[in-house]
């Protein structure tokens, strides 16, 4: 995905690198330094960048002014991120990420023998967690002045307790039986739409000083811009190409993941529909054969055009808000352009 | 343990459970709102309070005045704690915790089903998460000034960096063969006596504005008394009384930690002796009469005589550094107590 300038991206990784190294492992032993690198790699290869971006954007709509304070408190959201989607892909056992082995398989395969399997998910934990740490280190370091770091603080505790508490209501819904859609949305609401979007800009925003109203536009724009991005992420999930989105595309049907779009399937499916939807969706044994009558279903249920349809409603009622929010004209123009790229991206 | 007036370990449990009642789930959903309940027992039932105390005293040794700001860092580093015990109990796969069931297994047990074990694991990654996310929250709204908050907010940051690192050793080195002592100490240098008792004290110490000499002499008492923290540990977690230490006996001996009582016993064995180590320690299917067999090597190889007198030794020099620290003499004499205290426990 490119974005408009400035290159926020490309700064972000550079700060990235640069606070890695200054973390180098504090314990001097070739394994721990091997897994500190590796974490390093994870962190700096590959991702879109979104919640920085969103930071940084949502910084300039408040009045701030391109600086260095905004790229590292922006670089810390993709620190955070790193950590939950290591922690994520342990959860979900998942082999691949970004196009390449997830960490706690990585770290599984620098040993051999029966302990190789349980110390690659131990040691993703920890990695996992370190980078977390290391998030709440650097955003606390930005050097923005200590009311306003205080106020966007406040923003970021919440926006993880959200997406902590979104993660947990998304793996207690898989244990439930039956699919709704309401679930559905509350949790994308929580585990996307706040986490990803809304409190992202909210960051930014405060660190720049904003006013409540701002912070509130924030809010209008960012949830269903929040709520089109997953439900995005979920089309591609089932749908998309491996080799862009870098995840395979049995994971979200082998999990059983619950999702909007298998919520519609659910509700709208013939008998014979849901037996086969009950036999394959969530089971581990699941084939590319069973993969593609899945999608079938979800094509012949509506499910997929309802998704699409959500979408295009949650971009607009997005884009709308952003017209009458007091903000920045250049932040405005540069997130309506990323809310198009966001909803309707290939990766 | 019952330690010197003020009670820090009580009025450290009210704030605990102040901030965990403004801290409820986000979501309204029965199943998310028992999870943090989960959390909030497990927080607020056990502990020693080890880290809160030591942080306390740390904070009066270099001026500060009982306050309500002291007790509410010190709370943090409980939450900290709490949750590296969680993400701990599930690398190790431990059933007990401070005499109770632990997170990860209580929440398998709310389900029914072949996901209930992974979800319990999945949800005790993210419930530890969770508390470590508020400490960080906890200790950055304890009202401290800007100033002195950013220097303790360092030590915060470089302490949970040697926690996660001294772990990752720690299971690592399971993975290796041999024992060694010197990398035995290593790992306690980082997983412990840096993380319970230096770290803390210097935290304390940073948000009263300590010298750079008494944050030095926080280093010398805190680093052999933590090290002897750890030593004792390692004892009990194989001789202890299971109703004492609230875990079991066998776990250590079934993990086949690679403690430092572990590898003086194989420095030291017979070639029978360690024929027998070989078999059983680290042996899932370890028994008690084993665990008893194990426990006489230990003894016999004179590993346990040595491990008891290097806590003597680590204690002697902490109280000795103590004696010469310019800190006030009331915080000296309860460092000089808790040391005692911390390094002849039962539990």
């Amino acid at each position: 995905m490119s974005f408009i300038q400035p290159d926020v991206g490309s700064r972000v990784d550079r700060r990235l690198a640069g606070f890695l190294e200054t973390w180098g492992a504090p314990v001097d032993d070739p394994d721990v330094q091997a897994a500190y690198r590796l974490l390093a790699d994870f962190i700096l290869n590959g991702g879109k960048r979104v919640r920085p971006q969103l930071c940084y954007w949502g910084w300039r709509g408040a009045g701030g002014g391109d600086s260095e304070e905004i790229i590292t408190a922006a670089a810390a959201l993709e620190l955070c991120h790193a950590g939950l989607l290591i922690h994520d892909d342990i959860m979900d056992g998942s082999e691949l990420r970004r196009g390449r082995t997830t960490v706690h398989r990585s770290l599984a395969g620098l040993h051999s023998g029966p302990g190789a399997e349980a110390f690659g998910q131990g040691g993703g934990i920890l990695l996992g967690t370190l980078s977390l740490v290391w998030s709440d280190t650097m955003l606390s370091s930005c050097g923005v002045e200590p009311h306003r770091l205080r106020a966007a603080h406040h923003v970021f505790d919440a926006m993880r307790t959200e997406v902590i508490s979104g993660q947990y209501l998304d793996i207690v819904a898989q244990l439930r039986s039956g699919a709704s859609v309401a679930e559905a949305l509350t949790v994308i609401r929580f585990k996307t739409a706040k986490y990803t979007v809304e409190r992202p800009l909210q960051i930014g925003g405060a660190l720049a000083g904003a006013s409540m109203e701002v912070l509130e536009s924030y809010s209008r724009f960012g949830l269903p811009l929040g709520e089109a991005y997953q439900l995005r992420d979920d089309v591609l999930g089932t749908f998309g190409s491996e080799p862009e989105t870098g995840k395979s595309a049995l994971d979200d049907l082998r999990e059983g993941k619950r999702t909007v779009l298998f919520a519609y399937a659910v509700r709208n499916a013939s008998p014979a529909q849901l037996g086969r939807l009950g036999s394959w969706y969530g089971n581990p044994e699941l084939t590319e054969e069973h993969a593609a009558e899945l999608r079938q279903i979800l094509c012949d249920t509506g499910a997929l055009a309802r998704v699409e349809e959500m979408i295009e409603e949650r971009v607009h009622e997005a884009v709308t808000a952003l017209a009458t929010a007091r903000i920045e004209p250049e932040a405005a123009r540069a997130l309506a352009l990323l809310a198009d790229q966001l909803a309707h991206r290939t990766n």
